[in-house]
Formats: structure tokens, sequence, C-alpha cells
């Protein structure tokens, strides 16, 4: 009997941290999922949903000037609150606004523009939040590639809330044969998603950034960010800034 | 009415990756835990309850070999296996000879003497394994410090021993009020431990290393590096050498 040593195992690895982004990233042929739940990810998706034509995303508040200075719409997050000198920061509702339909907007923000930097060497990276859940996972499965789901913490430091989203993409995976090579990075984010999923919120109580953003009063924000699959779109880097994935175009 | 602003609030955080432990370390004022239950803490425990004198933890193969040709007692193990012109890896049955009583052993391992030798900077670097799991909570007890779990994990990599190990110290830590500041990363290892207590090897049976260790035959070895407590010492980093701590010397 003939043995399928053809056929690719896809493998699957969370990364904990954008600092050890290289330890995980070993070829090219893979789909980065960059994951920033609370809430660059999450804003992404909502500013695609309301119809932004592509966001260029920047590591340092400076370059994000220096976008302004040119006229682009700028949009700057550092601790949780809006930079000054900025209009938006990364909450979600600051793009559903109807002006932002068509626009190009630069972003930076504490960690999720990192990691996006951090992971531009891959083939493929895309921007995975609870809001399109389901349509990562399509995206995933429709690729023969390897997965890295790039949480981009707090600070290079592990976060509870990318770690849940992390686990809740190998809950998806995980039941389909493709998907073989479960990391054990991977088998832990799933077990945490399985004891949360019928209350995230919940399970984040006591959960630091959470909390970070509960003070500052961003509670309406923390409840829209933990809401699964509310649009089917698949934000994907391509050149220098996020544009809709082809298939969701 | 005063508040107790002097009262030190001790934070735990778990560090799942060497390659990480710059991004935890802010402070020499810390002790640090090294874990690597899959073999190499496992074995230096091993090593001290059968009377070994001290470990020099060494980082290459080559700085093994130097010792042994000066006359040392060395062992040297890389990819699960022992290095060949070598007697002993991190099998902890191999220190149960009473040859090595009173004897200074020098160890280099994949992952777990690279793990000390990150930590060196740190005031306190300690050994942890689940033999000697509430020796090591007594110990992080007794000092007025906040606690790093490092975990050597796989090449730099995230693995699921060394978090569950993680996460029973923090199970233990939490009951009591000096530990208030629990990070994200603690509270994720003391879910996974929760699930997993009842019978870890089970739990662990589609772990990674679990797995490649079972192929090397070495499932007399998992099975004895799972057991909790089977004995009351902490071993300790001091000058060049890992040595008993003072009040279990």
């Amino acid at each position: 009997m003939e043995t399928i040593e053809n056929e690719f195992q896809r493998k699957v690895e969370v990364c904990y941290s954008p600092a050890l982004f290289p330890v995980y990233y070993s070829s090219k042929n893979c789909v980065v999922v960059v994951i920033d739940v609370f809430r660059a990810t999450s804003a992404i998706c909502t500013a695609f949903q309301n119809g932004v034509k592509s966001i260029i995303p920047v590591a340092s508040v400076d370059e994000a000037k220096e976008y302004q200075s040119k006229g682009y719409i700028a949009a700057a997050e550092r601790h949780g609150e809006i930079v000054e000198g900025f209009d938006m920061g990364n909450s979600p509702f600051s793009y559903m606004n109807p002006e932002l339909k068509g626009k190009e907007v630069v972003l930076t923000t504490t960690n999720g523009t990192k990691a996006i930097e951090r992971a531009k060497a891959a083939d493929k990276v895309i921007v995975g939040s609870f809001l399109n859940l389901d349509a990562v996972c399509n995206y995933l499965i429709a690729q023969n590639k390897n997965v890295i789901l790039l949480c981009a913490g707090w600070k290079d430091r592990y976060n509870l809330e990318d770690s849940l989203f992390a686990g809740a993409v190998v809950h998806r995976l995980m039941k389909r044969e493709e998907y073989t090579g479960l990391a054990d990075s991977s088998l832990a984010a799933e077990h945490l998603y399985r004891i949360a999923k019928g209350d995230l919120n919940e399970f984040l109580r006591s959960s630091s950034h959470r909390n970070r953003l509960a003070r500052l009063n961003l509670e309406k924000d923390i409840r829209y960010c933990l809401q699964e699959n509310t649009m089917d779109l698949v934000p994907i880097f391509q050149g220098n800034a996020l544009v809709l994935a082809n298939q969701y175009a």
C-alpha cells in the first residue's frame, strides 16, 4: 500500500509575542494571522466593514505624523489612548464614520501595527479578530500553507485575549484533516478557548489588558471586540497597505 | 484611614521562552525559577536528592568537553539523546548512581542549561520540577520578591509540560495574599494546570516533546518526571554552579 507522502501536512503554531516571531518563522511559505483583539485588529476589520479602502500600518507615531502632514487621514494609539494631535486611535467605533468611505487611513498602535511590521516577510499576512473569525478560518483553509497565529500581546508580553482568539482559530482548524501538525502552543490556546468560549468577557475579567481598558472607560469597546463573526471579510497586507483580500473584495 | 502603600505586592509572571526573558526581566530583585520538566530540571533535582554536591551548567557541548578533559564528570544531551563521548545525558535515572555522591557534575542540555545561562543576571535563580514542586513554592513564599517562572521550552518555542509546571506553581501561590499581581501568562498557565492536574500524563498525550521522548523509548522517564513532590529540596545557582539552597542543605 502506498502512503500519501506528498500530501502537505499543514502546521499550525501560535506565536505568543512579536519578539518570538523569528523563532517561529522558518519559511516564507506560510500565512501569518496578526492578532490584536483589544483593539487594533478589531478596529481594522471594522474600518473595512465600513468602506475604508486601505490602511497603511506604520510602526511609529513620527511616521504617522509625516503622513498626516502630507494630508493623509491618520490614527495613532499608545498605551490605550489616542495620541495628542490625532483624531482617532484604535477604538473600532471611530472607524464607523461615513466620511472614511473609500479613503486611505494611516494607523499606528502600541502593539498591533508593530506585529504587522514583524510579519511582513511572510508570503501572506492577514488580520484576525473575533469579528471576522470564520472568514479568517475559511481563508486559511483555502490556502495550502502552514499557519502562524501571531499574537500582538502587550509590549512583547503574553496576553490572554489574543491567545483566546488564536485558540478559537485552532479549535476550528483542528476539525479538518489538513491540519495535523498542532504545536504545543496551539494545543494550549485551544484548551483555553474551550474553557472561555461560553463567556469570553467573563473569562477575561481578571486579565490585565481588559482591566486596563475598563479603567479607561472602554467597556463598550471590549464588548464590541468580543463578538464573533459580525463580518465576512479578511484584511490582507499588500505592498505597503492592508486591503480587502480578493475573495472578499 | 491609611492605606498600606509600603506592602510589597509580589508579581508572578510566566515567561514561555528563554528568548523572551529580556522582556520579563526588569530588575535583579526577583527569583527566577528555571523549568525544564522533560528532563533537565527533573534530572538536576534527582542528582541532588542522590547526594551530588554541585552541578556546573554550561551552554555548549564544547565547554562540557573541556571540563571533561580536566577530569570532571560531565553530562551532555542534545535533541533528547546522550551526546557521543559522554556517559550521561539528562535522564534522571542516570543520576541515581551512588558513585556520584559528593561529586561535582558538569551538565549541558538542549534547553535547560541555556535557560539557566539566560537567567544568571537575577538575584536568585532556582531550579523547579514537579518532583520538588512544594519545596519551590515554599522557597518563593519565604522570599519577598517578584517571581519569574522561566520555561525552557523547546528551542525557544512554547511547550506544554513546562507551562503546566508553571501553572502548578501559580495555582499554589495565588492562594496567598502576597501574590496579587498575576500576569496574563500566569492566569493562562494556571487554567491549563487545573484542566490537567487530574492526570498530567494523559493531558500531555498529544504534546510534541512527550511524543519525541516516547519515540526514544523514554516512557519511564516521562512517568518519573511527572510525579509531584517526591523530594524536599531546592537547587540554587551560586557562583558558577547549582548547589542546594541553604534551608534545604
